[in-house]
């Protein structure tokens, strides 16, 4: 069984390793355009701020590892096109094009950087981050700028952000939404990250999109509605990702209302033709509705699914919540299921309390403040929930995407079991206090 | 209403608190032993080690502070005598009998620490650590002490030992048992803590009983086994908590094996007699027969469901999985449900898997090894995990916590969603591996 796989990203490369401790036999075959695999483009902010050292780092493999491992991997070719009847692949590399057959086709085809349509996006000093090599160019250009605009206050650029200040930057961060990571958090918790990120030095300018990048050669200005100019040598644009579809649609496949459509076995709508990663779509857990979930997390997951699929195992990929979680300086932010305006925007009555609690007993040294708001629906059901602290956020968000999965009430996860010791928790664990406090609203 | 509750421990003053929160009428008066009320007992270590800088630190609330929310609580009285046909209670203060109507009594009389049947337990330099008073006396002791022998290696035992060897002592902690925390861990991930304890210069006497302590007025020495002796000035005994029964048997409480038992409701078999805390059995959830869990977050849980019974609303305090953890120094470690030894003994064939992680994305700087034991049923359902690691262990055991309460396979709980980010987790939750692994031993 010849087996190839279009994308080196998590998915793409997951797939194969995943399909390749099932089966020893099969040809397996990746074709990627980065000149690097195995990587996390997660960890390219925390290169460019320094805590890592060096790219170098953050490359887990090469594609002579996985050579070792009989798969084999195509680096810096473009395809070209899909055939999927003929079940055949073309890809150009040098201005060379070949065709290779295929058994079974995986899309990983990722996505692609949203851009603005707006004047000055091709100046020199205007990036977006896709992978390495941009994260590169980025270092590079570090050293000679004195001042940034971020476009985009999502995770990575809220992120990238924060790095360029913590290398001596003067930094704007924009987001034309009333709030920043306006998909996982509600404005009440946003704001508190603002006041961090102000804290810090950093300029927010939230509800103002940039209108233009102004510039000789380089980026010199850029425009803020319809009047607002500021001095930057550095764009970052990181206004999300669109899933790259192309092939997808060469190949036959139905495609969403985001993205590439697949059944919980991760298959198309064409025999022989799989995706996974960024390129396609998920189920929403809590309405069972169709949504992207564009995390490493996700993709690498989907690759478990998709690779006992492709090996004819039983195998389901589940709907997705979209827990998430980042560390920005000291902060620790993490959020899972709806907010409660998504909730809204949905249809359901949102019950939400807010509540601020301690990391630690009280009179622990270092006790900081942990602030979470839980969302109910309006029977109880848990549905969403957000947490921000300097400390142990990301596995009380992992226990609550657990009792969301679940379909636990509040009232239930009030009856729940929490482990204690003064140095570690509260003896009322903070979750419990929120789930608590919540409880009351349906008396 | 005039409510009387015996106890002022976690159980007692929870109960209080939490019906004065439903019910601002009734008449409620705790008798207590204690000349405080409202501190964590687990936080004693803490202060001995220096990390917390009084005992005043872990007082939350005065008796006056009750008193200000209608609260009488008596304290250094000694209950003497309950008549739970005349429904009256007997204490003592000063040599003074005084008797007091109820109508409903609850017993939050806690537990003893035991104290094996050997001689020389009366020498001074011996102590136990059931309160405030006792933590005084041993930090007043630390100052002429050079050497330590702490008799029990459970959580308190290996916390103050800890405690002690901070503060310059030289310390040998004891265990009858061939291994420490024989409740919550299995050897091998005892053997780890063991490893650290010893590092950091704790002399760990394992499997070798103390038969006798020898001195003239104080302490001098401490025999092990038949042969051993060892000098030592100052002897904690940490050897466990019965539970204090007197009261709940004058009562007519049904008593079980270990202490009175109540039901779901936190009733004991006497009309408007109730009971929580460590005088209490519980049932375990994986099997439903009775045990202890002598922990404050059980009490604390317990007085919340007591306290609604009381006043008349329905509550049902759960079944318990006995989740702990603890920090010494810079290791945290932590256990919930059932280890691998428990099992057996309960007629489960375990499938057990230990693997070692990382706290952290492998390239993010200060990424810690996370050692994770995972006991499943032979269905394949998860029945017991243990954690070890410098940091991230007490969510991460609250997950298990909820993911054994929703009775979760590991084939289920692989399939879970983790939240990721470099600086706080590996792309794969050391959890998610963990059940990933032992899944491979049900194929």
């Amino acid at each position: 069984m010849k087996i190839v796989i279009v994308g080196g990203g998590a998915g793409g490369i997951s797939t194969a390793s995943n399909i390749r401790k099932i089966d020893s036999n099969c040809e397996i075959t990746v074709l990627t355009r980065d000149n690097k695999v195995a990587y996390s483009p997660c960890a390219i902010p925390y290169v460019l701020s320094g805590k890592i050292a060096s790219f170098d780092d953050i490359v887990m493999r090469t594609p002579e590892d996985y050579k070792s491992k009989n798969i084999d991997i195509i680096t810096e070719v473009e395809v070209t096109s899909v055939d999927s009847n003929e079940k055949t692949v073309t890809y150009e590399q040098n201005s060379k094009s070949t065709e290779i057959k295929y058994d079974k086709l995986v899309l990983a085809t990722g996505g692609n950087p949203f851009v603005p349509p707006m004047d000055g996006v091709n100046l020199e000093g205007v990036y977006q981050i896709r992978n390495i090599d941009d994260g590169v160019k980025v270092q590079n250009a570090i050293n000679d700028a004195k001042s940034a605009v971020v476009m985009g206050a999502g995770l990575i650029g809220i992120e990238i952000a924060f790095a360029l200040m913590e290398k001596g930057l003067n930094v704007t961060l924009s987001e034309m939404m009333p709030q920043i990571v306006p998909r996982s958090l509600d404005k009440d918790m946003a704001d508190i990250i603002v006041d961090y990120l102000e804290e810090e030095g950093i300029n927010v300018v939230l509800g103002k999109p940039v209108t233009k990048l102004i510039g000789e050669k380089s980026v010199e200005k850029v425009c803020f509605g319809d009047d607002e100019v500021m001095d930057a040598d550095l764009v970052i644009i990181a206004t999300g990702v669109r899933a790259e579809l192309d092939l997808g649609r060469m190949a036959g496949c139905e495609i969403g209302r985001w993205a590439i459509k697949v059944n919980e076995h991760m298959e198309t709508s064409v025999e022989d033709v799989y995706a996974v990663g960024d390129c396609v779509e998920s189920k929403d857990l809590i309405l069972g509705s169709n949504t992207i979930s564009q995390l490493g997390t996700t993709a690498v997951r989907q690759s478990k699914t998709l690779a006992r699929t492709i090996c004819g195992k039983k195998s389901n990929f589940n709907p997705v919540l979209n827990s998430m979680v980042s560390k920005i300086g000291k902060l620790e932010f993490g959020a899972v299921g709806y907010t409660s305006s998504f909730a809204q925007q949905n249809r359901i009555r949102p019950i939400v309390q807010k509540i601020e609690a301690l990391t630690r007993a009280r009179y622990y040294p270092n006790a900081k403040p942990m602030d979470i708001k839980v969302i109910c629906d309006s029977e109880g059901r848990i549905i969403g929930c957000q947490i921000i602290a300097e400390e142990r956020v990301a596995e009380r968000i992992d226990t609550m995407t657990l009792a969301i999965t679940e379909g636990l009430t509040c009232f239930e996860l009030s009856n729940v079991e929490f482990a204690y010791a003064p140095p570690v928790s509260m003896v009322t664990d903070p979750l419990v206090l929120a789930v608590e406090e919540v409880s009351k609203k349906f008396n």
